[in-house]
């Protein structure tokens, strides 16, 4: 895998890029339209690529290993063929829905014991197995097994917790570095930052990841219901310290205004299911605002849905048309608030990209931000 | 409205025709996907038009009315703007579903009082008030108001309810001829004929109902339980009365053997939602037979849908996978299998047109329908 910084832009620590891997390059600053189970939800394939341009997806390595299973993924020969999708996939390692399953889980040094949330049955996750996974999976980007603390996290919780995450990256990277891809092409291993909000804890996690050297790395641990600032401040503070000749990605960030922050703050690749999900549950985020579309006010306005006209559904459909699939419970509306959301993410970080070209990426951000946020 | 037929089949009495509209050509045989609400459920019009290859869909004028409702659609100017759908489409007339809500609707002469199955709101649907409907809606065809009959009925109810959808439908034609279309193009009026399974009361409707002289005419009342013999006796026996200068419709049918038996007694189009709602429910028509997706002998079979490629997702996705995205309840499963089973039931018919024109559809009808109900 080979990242080629392209651009810097004047005005803040935003940078454009080049991730090349074995299935194609990644245009940065990027999002990764998060696919679950092998599917980004409501969305086809072909839309995936050619309507909404996304470059990487996400694939929850929790998702996949319970269905549809090892076996099947390694018969099918990887995800990738599974599903019919020859572009870049990245996997987390699990560790994340791991955690959210609070009851059902038990952490301890060698790993996570949990019961699935399909069916109750047990199971154990370690940074070893959790590494094979995800070579069976196929993941061009494979991420290290950490844990994800909670927000608000006591400072001993935060320290004893960063500790393990660093000795489980250690196992992580032996295992990995064991092993090769088993479909022939080349698979690499992001490790992640933790320490929660404690800027001496995130400089410390920071210098030790960036001394693993790895092709790329990651900081998680964020956008887990700290204020804004919080997530900007130690974002800001463990991009000084990652290697800039290496991309850096922001775990399950956000909103538009979050991605454009964060991108000035230097970080190149975010995932988030909230394009997806907030389309699922009627929020559509437009080039002028965001909408509620099951408000009554949509009702009898026949405009497109959004005027830039990012995606196919923007000017083939109308808001009006679209809340009536809405309020009427029908998959239709689903299928089109999801492809328009995605359309639109990938569509900012494309401007964003171009603005970050031509240096004037820090004005642009701040003249969008106030309108992208604005409730329609 | 004009109607052609364009060839004969030599062992039955099968026909291909055109059916010319104002919004383009439709070539029969013909089946038309089912457009609830203004939209065919989980199915975008794109690929509805481009995959599936649909020529005309049917709306429900009871879904319509009640929501998005009239108003709306009239501001849109009509279903074909408000859904962005530029060919044909063909509305029922409400009297089905209005039927169907058994405990919440009263019948008597002057037309039929019922609740919302939404929000248990008051409505009554007349023949004149039916038609003024569908007229706002905007459908290319529109039917009359009928009743249809369950079954089994008594014949004394047979009898008295087909006299009264006779009755009803002077007063349709009387409304319908004395208003215009709204937005500019033509709207013809079928008749539909009623009669239960009695062979005097099906002759008596279709003479009555071909003495109409409509630009085509259904048959109605059939596929609502009955054993396919009585259907496929009804059926003979009404086409043989009516004109066959003429489209005929079977309403509500049906499997692909019931549309290719149908077919070969003179029947040029078709509705159901069997193709949709099967689909969602994982059962798929194929080439090869019926397939269970949700099987465990699907789990990793990693072969195409359906070897006959008819369209994108047939060679596109892998039994294994779609079988996954049902098990995992991933709304993409729903997309898949109704854009597969409407492109199918597509095909079907444009098969059928074809060894009508060759003279061979008979035979090739009767090697068909074998192996199209098998379970694979």
């Amino acid at each position: 895998m080979k990242f080629e910084v392209q651009g810097l832009d004047s005005g803040s620590k935003a940078r454009a890029g080049r991730l090349q891997t074995d299935h194609g390059a990644i245009e940065t600053p990027i999002f990764m339209p998060v696919g679950t189970a092998g599917t980004v939800k409501a969305v086809t394939q072909q839309s995936l690529a050619d309507d909404i341009k996304a470059e990487i997806i996400l694939g929850n390595t929790y998702h996949l290993y319970l269905r549809p299973g090892l076996n099947i993924l390694h018969e099918a020969g990887g995800l990738h063929r599974f599903m019919n999708w020859s572009r870049p996939i990245l996997t987390d390692s699990g560790g994340y829905q791991v955690y959210s399953l609070s009851g059902n889980r038990k952490i301890e040094e060698s790993g996570v014991h949990f019961r699935s949330h399909i069916d109750g049955s047990r199971h154990f996750f370690s940074p070893e197995n959790v590494m094979d996974i995800q070579r069976s999976i196929g993941a061009d980007i494979v991420m290290a097994f950490d844990e994800c603390t909670p927000w608000p996290c006591e400072y001993s919780y935060a320290v004893e917790s960063m500790e393990m995450t660093h000795r489980w990256l250690k196992r992580c990277i032996e295992r990995f570095d064991a092993t090769e891809g088993r479909y022939g092409y080349h698979q690499s291993l992001f490790p992640i930052v933790q320490g929660s909000t404690f800027r001496d804890l995130r400089v410390k996690s920071a210098e030790f990841i960036a001394s693993q050297h790895r092709e790329g790395n990651a900081i998680g641990g964020l956008s887990v219901g700290e204020p804004a600032e919080d997530m900007y401040e130690m974002t800001e503070l463990v991009c000084s310290i990652l290697p800039s000749d290496k991309p850096r990605y922001l775990m399950g960030v956000g909103t538009p205004a979050n991605i454009l922050e964060s991108i000035a703050l230097g970080v190149d690749m975010f995932d988030c299911v909230m394009p997806t999900r907030n389309a699922r549950n009627g929020m559509l985020f437009t080039s002028r605002g965001i909408i509620n579309i099951r408000n009554k006010k949509w009702e009898n306005e026949f405009s497109p849905i959004d005027p830039a006209g990012i995606t196919f559904v923007d000017s083939y459909y109308t808001l009006a048309y679209l809340r009536h699939l809405f309020i009427a419970n029908e998959i239709l509306a689903l299928q089109i608030a999801s492809v328009h959301n995605l359309g639109f993410y990938l569509w900012l970080v494309r401007q964003a990209r171009e603005h970050i070209l031509a240096g004037n990426f820090h004005s642009w951000k701040n003249s969008m931000i106030p309108q992208l946020m604005s409730r329609l």
